[in-house]
């Protein structure tokens, strides 16, 4: 099925996700910084009171901040109010389903114009306290009161992955290096340094060298998480927001010259214990969303000039980018390998360094890939742009696969 | 502005609502009870995977039992996945606020038939902490740090209203009577008694005869919570679950011969903080949120049959009846006092008990705001019927009114 409106993305905003720069901030706060950014990128005619609408997507401010109601906070915050605020909470994938329930408001016909964004301040909470938190996404009965926490479970994964087709784990290494080297053209990302820059200061604090970044990454140095995910195979813990602005198509006209489209879009769930699932080694909400997605925008996988999914873990791009059907199973870590995912490769992924550099302030997750879509197409991504881009696609997990979703944006 | 495509409720279930009944259930398990009598209320051809999509509104389940990602767990409990499954959280107005959302995925051409409901299992903590927990949805860094949880908001709200307009605690005290009474008559209610059932227990029990039931609510065994609001002002704290079942307006058809119309709906958000407004008398977000209602069903306030509105304390009632419209400002106390929103009065308000008498697991209030428009205006409500209801105005509340969301449904 097609939405009745078309929608355009005509503005966006982001923080720089990090673990300490907006340490003396609150939510609030770093969301309206994301929010002014995004309504200065607008080209033309936008004035502030044009918003009809906040769709805000974030996790879990009840426990980071004991703050939940968090969209009305927000248009109280902004200014915004009293527009309509709603806040969408799908795990890691909040603003990812916030972003589709701004273009449905849209397509609906009770908008024109609406604001969509993600937030966490994730930071106000030990690092011991985030891990625990974060477990609140997946089934607390029958997977957290066992043990598991996400490294588990997506260590899970890799090993099923492993042992069905082969997978090595120097291949969740090359995701890392390079979604660490993308990072470094990123000055929105949280670790803005190669695997390279970091095992080289290492190295030198403690005397050693290394012949290569992935010596360093099968050092000591870099410990072991949960077999086999290693340090560098998580992404950080990270504060921060993004903002976009959705107009319907039509009178996205008014407001640039150059508004990016959002084609397609889709959505699936699974089941929350993995333990529930046929086939660890594949996420069934990935493909099922990426069909609804591909339909809709009339597109095909090789139709993709570039992607940003969700790697949490670095595991979890590999799925992605053999899900998304970019690659047949079981090679997704072979492409990662052979450099077809780096930006200057065949199938560019996740350039502006993924969840793994760039940092995953869960809620804000989804909005920040809407935010590298509408820059990279058009053509602002500065460093890390992905040359001739023409169609994007987002793909934005919750938890370990419940909630997917996906959305493929063109010019 | 109009939805591009009506929506109609073909289907409703909810669980009793109560402190004890579910003590032994998850919200899983209570959302799913109300979710069978939803499905089983749809008259014809109707099968469950005709839903294309779930949204759920819930509070925090977060703090109530560290289990965040409802939507996705629900869709798998359900069987309903891979359907999308979307969590929506707008403090107390959660699945008011999805009921909307839902009519506006349908209104997207996005889907025909989706579900919407609403949980909460708030027993899961001690009575103390749920205070503290709802506190969230309040500004944490400017109200709750100073103090206040919702009964000292609502007093102060009461306080002004009796400065400003010349209410009285005895107005307060018939709505409590009323809605008491009410829920006496409601078999899903937590109280089944009325205030004089109540008063009888409690003076047999302790020697004591009372004339009447505002002799027993001015008595010490209705004691103070925060001035000038007492216990039976109060809503009680509960856990249940409430679904409705939404469909295109043509396609409602299929399914049952008595479709109830969503006609018009609005929603608005004001400042998260009572210190902020102009007036404490007055939700201007409940003004706005009808105004739009209003608009989109091309009627006025004196053409609602019945209406359900959030009275988690006895005083937002009177806010309520003032501010919807059905009474001028500062008479709805005297309207309550003489009877006029009784069930057999001009303007009949919660013939359900509303949230004082029902119960308020914070989550499920709105979708069983909108379960008790479909049984009213199908005439299928039992000892608390309406006669002859042809529209309902429901009016559902988060926290001291940042977010208000009205509803108008018609045969």
């Amino acid at each position: 099925m097609n939405l009745s409106r078309d929608v355009a993305l005509i503005g966006a905003g982001m923080t720089r996700f990090h673990n300490k720069i907006h340490a003396d901030k609150t939510s609030r706060e770093i969301f309206l910084e994301a929010t002014l950014e995004a309504i200065n990128s607008v080209d033309k005619n936008f004035e502030f009171k044009d918003i009809e609408a906040l769709f805000l997507g974030t996790f879990s401010g009840d426990s980071f901040e004991n703050q939940a109601h968090m969209a009305a906070l927000m248009a109280d915050w902004l200014g915004i109010n009293p527009k309509p605020a709603i806040r969408i909470e799908d795990a890691c994938a909040s603003s990812g389903v916030a972003i589709s329930m701004g273009a449905m408001a849209i397509a609906s016909g009770l908008y024109d114009i609406v604001m969509v964004g993600g937030v966490e301040k994730m930071t106000s909470l030990d690092t011991n306290k985030v891990t625990d938190t974060l477990a609140m996404a997946a089934d607390n009965l029958f997977e957290v009161s066992a043990g598991f926490t996400f490294p588990g479970l997506y260590a899970s994964i890799a090993t099923a992955h492993f042992a069905k087709h082969g997978s090595r784990w120097d291949q969740l290494a090359a995701v890392s290096i390079k979604n660490h080297y993308n990072g470094s053209l990123n000055p929105k990302a949280h670790f803005q340094t190669s695997v390279l820059d970091v095992a080289k200061k290492m190295g030198e604090s403690r005397g050693l060298t290394f012949k290569d970044e992935m010596e360093f990454l099968r050092s000591p140095l870099n410990p072991v998480v949960a077999y086999p995910l290693r340090l560098f195979d998580c992404c950080p813990i990270s504060d921060g927001a993004a903002v976009v602005i959705l107009a319907e198509a039509k009178k996205a006209k008014r407001f640039t010259d150059t508004p990016i489209f959002l084609k397609g879009l889709g959505q699936a769930s699974d089941t929350m214990c993995l333990s529930n699932r046929e086939d660890l080694t594949s996420l069934k909400g990935t493909k099922i969303a990426a069909q609804q997605a591909y339909k809709m925008a009339g597109v095909k996988p090789k139709d993709i000039d570039l992607a940003v999914v969700h790697d949490c873990f670095t595991i979890a791009e590999i799925l992605a980018t053999e899900d998304l059907g970019f690659f047949p199973k079981g090679e997704g870590g072979v492409a990662a390998e052979e450099g077809r995912t780096a930006i200057n490769g065949d199938k560019p992924v996740n350039p502006d360094g993924g969840l793994k550099a760039k940092g995953h302030p869960v809620g804000a997750t989804g909005a920040a890939m809407a935010y590298e879509m509408f820059k990279q197409l058009r053509g602002e991504a500065g460093k890390h742009q992905i040359a001739d881009a023409e169609i994007g696609l987002s793909h934005n997990v919750g938890a370990s696969g419940a909630t997917v979703t996906v959305q493929i944006y063109g010019k």
